[in-house]
């Protein structure tokens, strides 16, 4: 058994736990020794009992070896927007402080069924709705944001205190904070997990997804929720992979950090017999302001809708920003949400089309660097068009940036390819990984595509 | 006071309620009366229990007059595929026997802000996907099925049981039950209402909606939910209304009584200056087999994402038709699915457009009167295509079968237009019910639009 298991991927503890040369129980205390050391500065948690860990862990313990289940004892922490029935659930909100669940999301049903160890709920924004709040910091840096939404879960992940964690992404919420911490994350295929048990912003584009330190530990939780292509994935050597450089028409936001991460992954890959093809989007999507008015129109005018019920029960707890969505102060019509509706729909196919020309679309992940701070978590402009195009996403943290902080790029896959773009991201996470500078804390046996 | 407040529609009950001449307490204790003589044959109630009903009405009397709610007292059945905080949700399953959710659906809350009396949970087949379970009969006929699969909110409400009760339509399982007990319904715009804390099953269809014996009734729930138009509803003197009659392209289904029912419609409507037109629904919606191979690729595609935390916890306890969902044993493929999101949303567009050259749209509720026995819940065939185009739809219980079973017709709106076919739903509403024939209860002083 390792010394520090804290420091192990998931893929890594697995084995260890399956092959009873770990017990759950000291793998939770190793985690619980990292946070209680980190977690004055990271703040990553929005509950975690300690003691309930461990006696979950010893009850994990208890299962005859023939009877575990495939994720048997892997801690996991989970975004505070899903429904636990263990642990209180407050959604990064007042009105629900010390709110108990009657049951799990389903999500973390199916992982609890897989013999998961349901470490704590991680920090989000208000309902991960607004841009700051939580207190959790950058484990590479305490004076800077980890990005939002699912801040918690990209820092715990991020600092080595779970090997998993759950997070959810609307606009940008999963892959930009994956690329301000440094780690793995993916953001499957819409509704290919069901979100039900999670705390609703707009339907058509929330989706669930997850962060690691690994692509094989991503694999771990993808087919733990049954990820399914059409065909088998079948791997590609190199020199037949295509990959299109598509810098999106919001290119113009990205910062030296990020146009940087962009051109030595093109560099690496041919350098690496990988064809690279710089694609623009296609006449429909290349306009930035109307792009950005259509996902606000269904974003905000979806939200209006999901947040009647807190507005009615207690709209002096509702961030501002949020009584104005349901007050639909910018006066979005529902003309307009149908005619959002139809351009994203269209826009939808046209881009999955395109997609299924290449192997796979490398595009940004954020701007740049995580910000200064913490009352700016970064934006999302980088994410949210892929988000609504409904295409698998993954983050390969793999570059650099100015200030010696992380900076990620998006590989994109058409939609319903997950366990294909997670084939190709292994193989072309290596390379990326292998010379684009990133190594992580130094500490850390993970970070390893 | 009323001697038999049971017998109130909601909006008769809501003035007496207001001016304070009937407390919640009384009201609620004839409620019960009435159940308690009823329940024995229609057993509509998943569950119900009358001490804390009546403690939860004492409550609201006690409320100030100033601060009571718009909906103050009046009381409201659940669908028990909706979270209830003090009331335990089944979802029609025996894997949730006695489940105690930790808060309420959103629906629920938002109800409960307003002042309503959140009275019990009305039975539901399992999760709503199956055809059949639950032992509620017909309150017109007990050998009857009331049609599934908000069976229970369908006949609390024909019964007189309750004024008001929620339901929920993934196919057709409002409209339907609605035709075969004789009551009001409307399933609003998709995603009008949010249904958050509600069991989804295809989250794209899925839909909330409500159940009353009357319009008005329906326009309570209506405001309630902040169901808005982008214009405000106009009056429309009859002589301007145009109706588009559409037989729809499984109007082969048609039993005699609906056929006749739509017949007399027609005839009534244009004996009223209304000008009614057959329409076809476009090239696009003709093929009946393609529109019903669409619509199951999408509802059972999703299907398998819902209920995988359910297989994965507890396959043996899930319907062996939900199981095979789980499973995909009819293949169905992502590619499939893709095809049929593209093609319903085109479709949704092109029905759209055609809704918006006429006041409204008349079309049949279901097949004919409710079938014989409860094994066979009856089809939604009539329905489902209406909830895939996201469009209202308003049941009006106006007319008769061949067994004196009470058999209804659909308005329907553009989408988005709820409150324009509330108000003209009341207009038609009550030309049709003052001659189609259909008197409901001759002891009910509802059943008026």
């Amino acid at each position: 058994m390792t010394s520090s298991p804290y420091k192990l991927t998931a893929t890594q503890a697995l084995e260890l736990l399956k092959n009873n040369d770990m017990t759950v129980e000291a793998y939770a205390l190793s985690l619980l020794h990292r946070i209680k050391e980190n977690d004055g500065t990271v703040k990553a948690w929005a509950h975690l009992d300690p003691d309930f860990v461990l006696s979950q862990a010893r009850a994990l313990d208890q299962i005859p070896e023939d009877m575990r289940g495939p994720l048997h004892g892997l801690a996991i922490g989970v975004k505070d927007i899903m429904d636990t029935k263990d642990m209180p659930t407050q959604y990064g909100s007042p009105i629900y402080q010390g709110h108990q669940p009657g049951s799990d999301s389903s999500a973390v049903a199916i992982l609890r069924a897989a013999g998961a160890l349901i470490f704590g709920k991680t920090t989000t924004t208000e309902f991960a709705v607004t841009n700051s709040g939580p207190e959790t910091t950058n484990p590479h840096d305490p004076n800077r944001t980890p990005g939002g939404s699912s801040c918690g879960s990209a820092a715990a992940v991020a600092d080595l205190q779970v090997p998993l964690s759950l997070g959810a992404q609307t606009g940008g919420s999963i892959i930009r904070p994956a690329s301000y911490t440094g780690v793995f994350a993916m953001k499957p295929t819409f509704n290919a997990i069901s979100t039900a048990g999670q705390k609703p912003m707009a339907p058509t584009f929330d989706t669930l997804g997850f962060f690691a330190r690994s692509v094989e530990d991503l694999q771990l939780l993808a087919d733990a929720f049954a990820l399914q292509d059409d065909e088998p994935p079948r791997g590609i050597p190199l020199d037949e992979i295509s990959v299109a450089l598509i810098e999106t028409p919001m290119w113009s936001s990205a910062g030296p950090g990020t146009v940087s991460a962009m051109k030595q992954a093109a560099t690496i890959l041919q350098k690496n017999n990988v064809k690279v093809e710089k694609v623009s989007l296609p006449p429909e999507v290349a306009d930035v302001e109307a792009l950005s008015q259509i996902q606000k129109v269904i974003i905000n005018g979806e939200a209006q809708v999901s947040f009647l019920r807190e507005y009615r029960v207690d709209k002096a707890n509702l961030a501002a920003e949020i009584r104005d969505m349901v007050e639909n102060t910018s006066n979005i019509t529902h003309k307009e949400m149908t005619e959002a509706y139809d351009a994203y729909s269209k826009m939808r196919n046209v881009v999955n089309k395109l997609a299924e020309n290449y192997t796979v679309i490398l595009t940004p992940s954020a701007e740049d660097e995580a910000p200064l701070g913490l009352g700016d978590m970064g934006s999302p402009t980088f994410n949210t068009l892929w988000t609504g195009f409904h295409m698998p996403v993954i983050n390969i943290p793999a570059f650099v940036g100015a200030n010696d902080m992380p900076v990620g790029i998006s590989l994109v896959g058409a939609r319903f390819c997950d366990q294909q773009l997670l084939r190709i991201s292994k193989v072309l996470g290596e390379v990326l990984m292998s010379h684009g500078g990133w190594k992580g804390d130094e500490e850390s046996e993970g970070l390893a595509s």
